[in-house]
């Protein structure tokens, strides 16, 4: 016997219809499922959406809210859905909510050195366009050409020159946002500074679309900084002791904008992948870069490079060859995830703790018979862990879930995070409690049910 | 006839005796007196508090948060009650609950660029002390000596090189809060970066003390960077040419760590105060600095201060001039406070809009012919004016009000803030619609209720 229903799935989707004046509905089974899991993080839907609106404008969010509100209906959001924690997978029934083809730069101000942008801007594009003003959009995370800027403000996105310009955070001046009730409002300023307010700007950044929807973003653009850019190479003996020397330089004043680590194995996979040579150097590469230096600055980084066991050190200011080191980088990833099924883990630790975290990955790989391939931003602390498996296993094998376990646990004890810049998603709100106190998860939760008190936006994740 | 009184002052006394285990419970009316009102903002206390509590440890703070939730006893918190903005003055019958003696830095990291501090620290001191370890803390707002690390995290202060290094909030990583509920929370990580819950951090961050008490502050410091520091003076027509000059300067890709203007008034009772000769020159001055410069920076800055009417350029290398001529921007405000009562006014606008500000002030001026120097720290588009009037007069004459509504009505134009980094305290709670917007104001209210539904923590300012 069917369960009574009180409104047929017919009743909504012309509700939804009638709410959503100029997005498309979607409610297409092959396309339901084409979008039922997000790309890159392990698959966790637990069932066909309802429908896929692609809205263009902010009404077609208000509708699709309203409709949401009427028959209890979770709402996903999403632009590109690149999230690597299950973040935008999607829940049975539930509306998934895309702005990404709400992608217009509304506004790039040399002299105010900020853009405003639609949610649904690739990142890449709002960088290119910058740089046609002499000014550069600061978040590059790996997915930096195919995720968004409101998908990078949502996650708190990071990237590789984060350990100089900051995370995603550091670059939303303001938002708007739709809330579930259906007002907009309006967050931040486009000036540089702002001591009014609550800073609601930076309780939505880092929200995952749990506290409302993202329409517009307003976003600082940093000056292309005068004088050299060096790029360059490094080799060690192993991570423990990259991490020692990543420490030491990023303490030193020279202010890198690049330090980049990869292990011995993922140096193999991309040599594999890109029929380079580099794994023949040494256990573990680094790559580095500085901005706008100065000599003092170069020369003691090499000096530490020399100290601390750096080898076969090849500096360039060619922009040429900087992009092809910086590529090696961006092309970690889909040399690793070639080797199998996949998960990319994403823990920070202070800088202290480096070169211990590295460590400790390396003998939970070992005790686990695991293939780990480590890499990670490691001028921030922040480590990527990615563990691979036999393609032909169904779900996560059971070893795999205890070195997350464990690497987790190990992050925790040394006073670090278990995400560092991708996020909660699915995949991590269980850890809420070890990683914020039983206090501040309770807060989390009270600030959701203020903001959100149905429930309705992106359950199931984050804190829920 | 006498009100009906639940409750004796000496039985509230007596409470509070009682549940402050180490701290000093002060109800001496002299006392009580010097600090009924903060030293520096417009006097708004309406009355002597009931105690001054000096408080030592966190078992003190939740003592008086124990009894003023029982006798529903307004908290007044501060450290060193050098807001601005009346944020510390004390309401009638209310505790004044300080933590300057909660005033020991903890820890200092040289690895991890951390230091956690009791919320007294002064901001000197941790300075003085991180440059010990080749860092520094970067916040230094003109009270630098006499505020404090857990003042300047409560009002979100800025100071001369958050141009380059950031306002408090950006070097604030991690809170210990005391919630009006007598629970102590930690919020946020010593890492460098995290993508983890709600970044409540930030909420507590320039709250002004209505959410919590702060018991702990981590915050990063910064390595000093290596290479020439180089230190200048230059001098403009006017506000207008050298706000021109700054913007473009600040465009430049020249990073420059100090970029503060001072008008011309500015500098002639400076030069009164100092016996300097500094208002010769011409009509507005800009102290500058760079940090860790390369050539093509420091050539670029000179090609634009010539190009855009900068004269007399002077630049220094040397340590000692270099602090003279900073201590000239900090001079000016006992220059310009000599001259009479004032109200020293922070608004920040768009960098594209600082010259326009600035000519708008010089207008608001002539019109209402009122006494405005104005100074600010022009590269994050921060402009104060401070309005002087005659020492014998009482309260806050008609026209100073005026040129206040009509300055911060027209910052609010010119998609500006009337708060850059003094915060809103007593003096402009009542702009929170105006700036924010009625649905933002009230989501203030909400969050508010949620921390403290009672309305115990620093009642009356910030958004009540």
């Amino acid at each position: 016997m069917n369960k009574f229903i009180a409104h047929s799935n017919d009743e909504i989707i012309r509700d939804l219809q009638n709410n959503v004046p100029t997005g498309k509905v979607n409610t297409n089974t092959d396309l339901l499922q084409k979008v039922e899991n997000d790309q890159y993080g392990v698959k966790l839907a637990d069932g066909l959406p309802l429908a896929l609106i692609e809205a263009k404008t902010v009404k077609d969010i208000q509708g699709v809210l309203k409709t949401a509100r009427k028959y209890h209906i979770p709402v996903v959001p999403r632009t590109t859905a690149t999230s690597t924690v299950s973040g935008s997978d999607a829940i049975a029934n539930s509306f998934i909510l895309s702005t990404a083809k709400m992608n217009h730069i509304k506004e790039i101000n040399r002299a105010d050195q900020v853009a405003v942008v639609e949610p649904g801007v690739i990142n890449q594009e709002l960088d290119d366009e910058a740089r046609k003003f002499g000014l550069f959009y600061a978040p590059d995370p790996g997915s930096k050409k195919i995720s968004s800027v409101g998908g990078n403000a949502s996650t708190n996105a990071g990237g590789m020159s984060t350990v100089r310009y900051g995370a995603t955070k550091d670059s939303v001046l303001g938002l708007k946002v739709v809330l579930a009730d259906g007002r907009e409002i309006k967050l931040g300023t486009r000036t540089l500074k702002q001591a009014f307010g609550y800073n609601l700007t930076q309780l939505f950044v880092g929200s995952e679309g749990t506290l409302g929807i993202i329409t517009e973003v307003t976003v600082r653009l940093f000056p292309i900084p005068l004088g050299d850019s060096i790029t360059g190479l490094a080799f060690f003996k192993d991570m423990k002791a990259l991490s020692t020397a990543v420490t030491e330089i990023r303490g030193s004043g020279a202010y890198p904008s690049m330090l980049e680590a990869l292990d011995a194995d993922t140096v193999k996979a991309l040599d594999k992948y890109e029929g380079t040579h580099y794994s023949e150097n040494a256990g573990a590469m680094l790559i580095l870069r500085l901005d706008s230096s100065n000599d003092q600055m170069l020369n003691t980084t090499k000096e530490i490079l020399a100290k601390r066991g750096g080898q076969n050190l090849h500096l360039t200011t060619d922009p040429k060859e900087a992009a092809e080191i910086t590529k090696l980088r961006q092309d970690m990833l889909p040399a690793v995830f070639a080797n199998g099924q996949h998960v990319m883990e994403d823990m920070a630790v202070p800088l202290s703790k480096l070169a211990e975290m590295m460590d400790y990955i390396k003998k939970v790989a070992d005790q686990l018979h695991l293939e780990i391939y480590t890499a990670g931003h490691a001028g921030d602390g922040n480590v990527h862990p990615t563990i691979i498996w036999s393609a032909d296993t169904d779900g996560i094998p059971d070893e795999v879930q205890k070195a997350l376990q464990l690497m987790f646990r190990k992050a925790l004890k040394l006073g670090g995070t278990i995400s560092g810049e991708h996020a909660v998603g699915m995949l991590k709100n269980q850890w809420n409690n070890e990683e914020l106190g039983d206090d501040v998860d309770m807060i989390q939760h009270q600030i959701k049910a203020l903001f959100d008190p149905m429930n309705i936006l992106n359950p199931k994740r984050k804190i829920d």
